[in-house]
């Protein structure tokens, strides 16, 4: 963890130092918690009265923040508080040490090719004509299955398993115990009922800068391959079916599941627990509220969804808000009848 | 296995037995499908069909239980039927044998700390600084990073991936494949879409007596720490994302997400398949039907939800009823209407 | 990798070939990609436009197929495409080569049972009593518990866990980092509101020719059996919770859970990301839409459901379908009982 003081901070994040510039500063803190010695950040508004009894050293604010009451802090006012954090977070991150070379325990056939700048930690093992580039990090007990690749300066996190054939790109970060490249699901079942399967013989293609997080399944393609799309980013727990392709920069949140063939745009913004169906078509641009249910395919971009099935995700609002009023409607409908039912009557008197 | 007669049985629990004291009991078994020496429970009256056929040896029964046949096992009669059987699968429990020590395949750092009463089961890693206390078990394979600690009688199933400087309680028991201490989903887009990585400084901290499933994933926060409380349970297969803090004594059932930064009270039971979105507070007692998904605070206590966006549980379960209803009750309207409309036409002849 | 020529492979699935019949064929392509020396199939009359501009060698059509257009494949003309497709990724799938015997890395309990001709991969852990019958493959990291047995030709994927005493059918498949007899979600509250643990005592009978996929959850019975009948096929991610027992050939897409107790039909198929409750029992032939929550007992077979809680498929589909005409059907039945209102007024002046 590096040391710097609240001067040399303001001078890193170019922000206007208002307070003491000679304080030391060794970590980042939460502006709920503060604490003697940390800094922490006023980014949503809604924190604002934390503001004036957080115990932090130091709070980074927004340049045109006026406060309304006394606060004890010194302050580093910023253009972008947001930016500035996720700066400031990487300064302070610690370098874990992650030494070159292979563990003596891990297991990695001969025609593997490892670079010298790799580092495979212990009980990985590494199947035969495997490629590992330069910079690449296997933590501990990673599986990496017959002719896999990983591009350079990946890091892949314990018990992540890789089957034959998939391809990681560079500057890729993979889990714990995220699958990649296992059988789709497909099976044909005969006239009886009892299932055939379908051997699976493509593979997994993850391009460069893609993020995966924990317990996520991405299945191999039937034939050809499931592709992950650069810059992309999935959470923990999602599935992949197979030969499903996925653009470029779409983020997915966890639970999410992507039944096989189908096509995700670039620059989606995906829920969480959404299920999409097979074979279809998702623009760019599209936004899936959380737990919907995707079964058509979307061409016009910058869409919003939800519901299951999906529609416009105003509509749905608007019907949902109707929705649980509807005995009250019932009542009123029946209400209606029934007196147009007994005028009916009066005037046939 | 341990063997006892039934009327010690009778014994231990407290209970009035009715017939054969000698018969020796060698394990418990389901009431549809008993077995000689084995002892059976009539817990739930829905089975009570099976009471009268059950070849176990042994039927433990409420006190105030009336047969309406002929039957032929010993009975023994109890206060509460369910606890009954709670203590008893206790007294048959196996007691697994895990010798104490470090099994030579495991891969220590120097700088551990492991105590001689824990069991370091075979190709476990265990990181530089890691502290592991009195009692702990780590079965096969497990991963422990750098300056975790397991606090005492712990017990952590095969392939669980625990990641630096996170802290596990007493009595905890996290079942396989879970991975604890991931990065956060946390990344924000440039003006030009792209994704950049929030980095992820916090830890996790699961207070005592916690039991986690296989497959769950529980985030690393930003900063600070995401909580699990003391005494929650959960199941297989759950996010919980960064920064989230779960009260204590509360269950969550498999397949539950919660985004980011949201804080759960204690004492709820949150059904399997939920979604509750980021940055909500959720009272204790709440209790959340399976599937539903939460998107705005619950500040009173004792509620009950469901629906997606959830809903009050009975007004959900009245307007669902009607639901199924809808085109009836709109060829109603229409049908209304066209009368109106008839009248109308009518009276202008 | 086989190669064949366009004749061979035509008597082989029994085609009528019209082209040229001395190809080469190096291995299958989908329609949309082709390549030189591929064969590729026309299954779906969807992917037909691609047929007319596809480089594969030679494309697999049904037999009244009549291209609309010119071409420049040889194709081959037969009775079931599907099937063909079936049987030919067969021919082309790669042997790999699993060298018979134990990895020097792996540790076995000296009491384990390990057939000469099974294949134990790097790193397995094999615990005591187990036994593993004859063609059995354990790859890399596998755990398997104490009494487990693994019926012959069983294929278990790197990192699966398998629980004491579990039992794995012949010619199961089991797909990387699925855990299989972890410990159901058993705890009953005491009057504090403090969770006790139910011991959960039984296992799970995984029977012959299952395929589970990746990251899946089988738990533990509390007594007694959880149960995963003949050819049933399981995805990924998906949660069976203490004692469910499903029958044979029933097929069950990714994420889906199933809670404690319920007994699944046969020949069902269940889609993803469903959710079914405790304590039911579903027939035969169910077919359940993928998102669907089912909250009853299904006893007529063949029937189909959809909704949280699930209703008749069609009736779900055309409720839901005015469901998002709500705000209009409301807007129309106040506009009417205005009308009658003012209808009343104007009489009653």
């Amino acid at each position: 963890m590096m040391k710097l003081t609240a001067g040399e901070l303001a001078q890193v994040v170019g922000g206007e130092l208002v307070g003491d510039s000679s304080i030391i500063l060794t970590g980042p803190s939460k502006i709920e918690e503060g604490g003697d010695g940390t800094v922490s950040f006023l980014a949503n508004m809604k924190y604002e009265p934390h503001f004036y009894t957080c115990t932090a050293s130091v709070i980074i604010v927004d340049r045109n923040f006026i406060p309304k009451q006394s606060y004890s802090a010194t302050i580093i006012k910023v253009d972008d508080v947001y930016q500035t954090v996720s700066l400031l977070l990487s300064q302070f991150q610690k370098k874990e040490d992650n030494s070159h070379g292979i563990h003596g325990s891990a297991i990695c056939d001969d025609s593997a090719s490892i670079d010298k700048t790799a580092s495979i930690g212990p009980l990985c093992v590494i199947e035969a004509g495997a490629i590992i580039e330069a910079g690449v990090i296997l933590k501990a007990q990673v599986y990496i299955g017959a002719n896999v690749k990983i591009s350079k300066a990946s890091i892949i996190y314990p018990g992540v398993r890789i089957y034959n054939d998939c391809q990681i790109g560079q500057n890729c970060v993979i889990h714990s115990n995220t699958v990649i490249g296992s059988d789709g699901f497909g099976f044909a079942p005969d006239e009886a009922g009892n299932f055939k399967k379908v051997p699976q013989l493509g593979n997994v293609i993850v391009e460069d800068n893609v993020e995966i997080g924990s317990n996520t399944c991405i299945d191999r393609a039937t034939m050809g391959s499931t592709i992950i799309g650069e810059g992309s980013k999935l959470d923990n727990l999602i599935q992949i079916a197979h030969n499903v392709r996925i653009g470029k920069n779409t983020a997915i949140a966890a639970q999410t599941g992507i039944a096989g063939s189908s096509k995700i745009g670039s620059y989606c913004f995906i829920g969480g627990q959404v299920g999409i169906a097979g074979h279809l078509e998702i623009a760019d641009h599209t936004k899936i509220q959380a737990q919907s249910g995707i079964g058509t395919n979307i061409k016009e971009k910058n869409t919003k969804w939800y519901g299951s099935p999906a529609i416009d995700y105003f509509t749905y609002l608007r019907a949902y808000s109707e929705f649980s009023k509807l005995p009250e409607l019932r009542k009123k409908v029946y209400s209606i009848a029934k007196e147009i039912e007994e005028n009916k009557d009066h005037k046939e008197l």
